[in-house]
């Protein structure tokens, strides 16, 4: 298998999803190793950094890539399997952005309060018990957290001519800001372009469900990858797949549309793997699935469905696509970077 | 510590929170033995059972209580800690009642959409292994699920000199059907009428977060707490406290507003908790909360917020409240019921 | 007919749909000439009464009733046509309560952010140029606007043993806030309960439609209705007519689903009285109606949906049940209050 | 002023707002005199064409442009004044789309219920009466409508690099689905890009508010608009003025942000218009407002926001921008289409 090492220079990140040249072809079945800078886009160094006053927000979340796939076209399936992520830097961002977040006002939900207190957080990473520190901004309380390295953003050139911002989560995957998108993921994106110009950046620390503040501990991250194609079988909507569930994420608003859109995914992929009726699958579904919230910060809000394995009898999605990841992960060897 | 066993006739049911004359009167720091009636008031007990045939949509989620808790008044803390819950009978019931649940239009999400299928599923206990089992009813699938027991509805009468359907879940409690509704966990309501008149009912031997299709593995339930005041401090909306988290609960329309309410929660009980300024509690939850959905199916659509103690300094919440349940919840030694 | 004053003392109002005792029976086909208080009941009569400090916001939208009638019962259709409805003071008040209207954050759509400044207004009747005049807290325009009389609420108790407080809008009619409810509009609402127990208040002297800061001009009003009653036929949510429009009104979260519920109903009420197929009825609507926004402040949202019927054959609702009220109030001659 | 004819080719149609090479170059103040394909693109012409089999959903709402305004930069504002819109053709036509509209689930609002009939109604044009004729698919009833010509979309290509579907509305404008785009209106967008790249397209004969079923009596249209551009001032979200209202579009999801968005756009400009603090221009548009709803059917949801010139005292928006617009659209004198 192929091991490609790409960082991106400043002046080839992509700030869209779609609209952006590739850059780099691959084909299927390939590793990347690659480096994602930060959601800020290294905007806050401390907490005197203050967003309204350094962080462009036509440039936040710069994606690293896209990529071309050769041989992908609308309809197919793009498989993109997280084999490690590890933070590239000593530390982390987070960040109250004026008019922006969940517990704020905001451009979308418009009211006439004056915004929060514009406020920066730096979270030092701590290799040794392998967490980052909150440190009180107003007080003395500080807590380690552990580290859990996901990725914000993942996803594809979107359909019907579109260009979507970095900061959207939508079907063709993007900014869904949710935990599950770590290491041991399968990520499985329905093919819009020719070529399926995928990219993947805003790596963050760790974050709670929801993203209460809009922010998560931003940071630079170490990301390695296989990348395969299935003919055909393109979901409507982002798939998941790790050892533990099957998961569907479904990004919209309101929140009940997110829930709505990833439950039915969920429903029709059990459908499917064991050929059910829908009201079969919908029952069962109705008694086993989780559902984590996954931001209700960005333009559109994302929630996850995750039906655990451990119950069901086992199938193979995609003609066994995420054990096949597995083992070429494990082939890998232990990661390292520069 | 006193221990009541009380099991209501069919005729003592109560259907709302508020507005019911209380079947009992109780000191603070009792110990109950409660038998409880499913959500279907017993109306499904095989698939040939229709849910538009059978249910009465006005006698649902029958209530155990009111009880009436001596020296309750506004304002006060109302602590009740699920000691245990076990199914009292041998099966459960789930249906899709028509325009009922999360995948279907309702009376609210108003569509010109025919009806999905009535539909009534019987899950099996086994008490061998433990489980519920799925039994498709229209194809061969069978999956054996844990028991997990949670009771769908804990609550309080309303303020304002209001009275609320038992199928509903508001700052009072009520309809919340959450997971983390069980053994092990102490809720904390505010207290809104002299006696606090606290019921509780609609026991699930599973759920699915978000409940999708509207009603969970549905049974007759036992369910033994210990009730406790606390003088003032009523909290906003529904908090719960078990040996792993701190939670709250919001409920409201959209989904977002419901989860706006308890993340705004959270935030507040930990200003409290840990001294913090807005800001930094603000930020500190973003990074550590979890946010499972609830219900997306009820009147109103709930998510519990939840904050793990394990990384946080240790706190006494409610001077201690729940360290003294669990201990009185040992001292009643094994639950047995006849 | 029967003409019944009726003016509440204080210790009348209620505050409530349903669970106050009625203050008064009453035979179908009855006139009433009725006083109602002001929402803020009377607490804000100056620019320096702070909502803050003076409205108790459990005794707000003070009820005239509730009124029982005679021979109503469950299923039956109350109607009841606004006469006349003539301002009973020479001012009204207006105020953005903190955390109370559009566009703030509220109890429900819970943010972190101070409250916008608690600010009062005052507006005088003009009565020569029949106009309200808004003039400015922190500036000099003021502006004269025309009184255009309204209530706020008209309601009956609610179904399912329910009591909701008079802030709610909701199946049983409620807190509405559409300027459509005016003199010349006939108003069917579902009974729920013997005798209806209908009440109505919260009068306005004018109000844009969305209610944005959360109250309209609010005064006390002099209002003459008459009201009878339909055996069967109840509607599932409220029903309006006047010599122009057949109209519904939805109220739920979020808005949309407000929208739904009004339009799904003029669907259905449209089915019946030309005899379409759902379908045609959903087109012709389509092309034909009127969707002006009621509130967005309340506990739930309204939407007002109205279909003109100069466009349309001539049907004769519920029997023809708005002409004859138009005929009844033309018998009544020149209302006047002492 | 130069009068610019143009009917574009079936192969100029954009599908998109941005992200499309523009038809033409403009000079401010020019008057144009278009032509626009019906929202269908000429797919539905009997009433046995159905939707699902004949319309291509990628390429619907085609556009008449875009056209590049000299001088026109980001910051800036557009300001389109229609002078006149007159149906191309003898007929218009309007469907239920499976899955598509208010009344039915969506991709986004996610159900499992089968779809509403695929059903396709065509309304003919009576010249003599200025009416469109309403004919039942499923029964006798015919209704003849006025016809009330306006544009469902006027957009500008978004900011933040990105490209929209001419299916969406947003703050460029685009599938608004507003009755108020009509002849005498003004419409002003900020600019995005150089150029500023503004399209339209998508006549309706006639749309009722909510455009419920998801289309408006959908029709070519020969439209004459008058374009010109301010330097500076770009609003954030759509601002529309006639000889009677200023107004303000608001769309978003859920509905209630429409609201929020458009509500809050108006207090903006009132704020700048009449020198107001925020309090007053919120307390004044809370009792003057008026709040139609323009679609619930779209990608996003439309609010439009309206507040009566006639009670205020005079202003000239954008310096008098409107009433030389007024001017310009008399200079044509009569206006014909070939």
């Amino acid at each position: 298998m192929e091991l490609i090492d790409f960082r991106p220079r400043r002046d080839q990140y992509a700030y869209t999803f779609g609209g952006a040249a590739p850059v780099m072809r691959i084909k299927p079945g390939t590793a990347l190793r690659l480096w994602t800078e930060d959601a800020f886009n290294y905007a806050l160094q401390s907490v005197n950094d203050l967003a309204s006053e350094k962080v462009n927000l036509a440039e936040v979340n710069p994606q690293t890539g896209p990529f071309y796939v050769e041989g992908a076209e609308p309809g197919d399936t793009l498989a993109i399997h997280i084999v490690d992520l590890a933070p590239a830097r000593s530390w982390g961002a987070s960040a109250a952005i004026p008019f922006f977040g969940g517990l704020t006002s905001t451009d979308r939900t418009a009211m006439l309060q004056d915004s929060l207190p514009d406020t920066t957080w730096i979270y030092h990473v701590d290799s040794a018990t392998n967490t980052v520190g909150f440190e009180s901004r107003f007080g003395d309380l500080t807590v380690q957290l552990p580290i859990e390295p996901m990725l914000g953003t993942v996803g594809v050139a979107p359909a019907g001519r579109e260009v979507r911002s970095s900061l959207v989560p939508e079907r063709f995957g993007g900014n869904m800001d949710s935990p599950e998108m770590k290491a041991g993921t399968t990520c499985y994106l329905g093919v819009n372009v020719e070529g399926a110009l995928w990219s993947l950046g805003d790596g963050h620390y760790r974050q709670g469900e929801g993203e209460a503040c809009g922010t998560a501990v931003e940071g630079a991250m170490n990301v390695t990858v296989v990348v395969d194609l299935i003919k055909g079988g393109g979901p409507a909507w982002p798939r998941l797949e790790n050892d533990a569930h099957y998961m569907t994420v479904g990004s919209s608003r309101p929140l009940e549309d997110a829930w709505r859109i990833g439950q039915v995914e969920l429903v029709r992929w059990f459908e499917q793997l064991y050929d059910l009726h829908q009201m079969d699958a919908y029952q069962l579904l109705s008694q086993m699935t989780q559902a984590p919230i996954a931001n209700v910060v960005d333009a559109n809000f994302s929630v996850v469905l995750k039906a655990a394995k451990q119950y069901l009898p086992a199938r193979s999605a995609y003609d066994g696509m995420h054990a096949l990841m597995r083992e070429r992960a494990t082939s890998l060897g232990t990661i390292t970077y520069d």
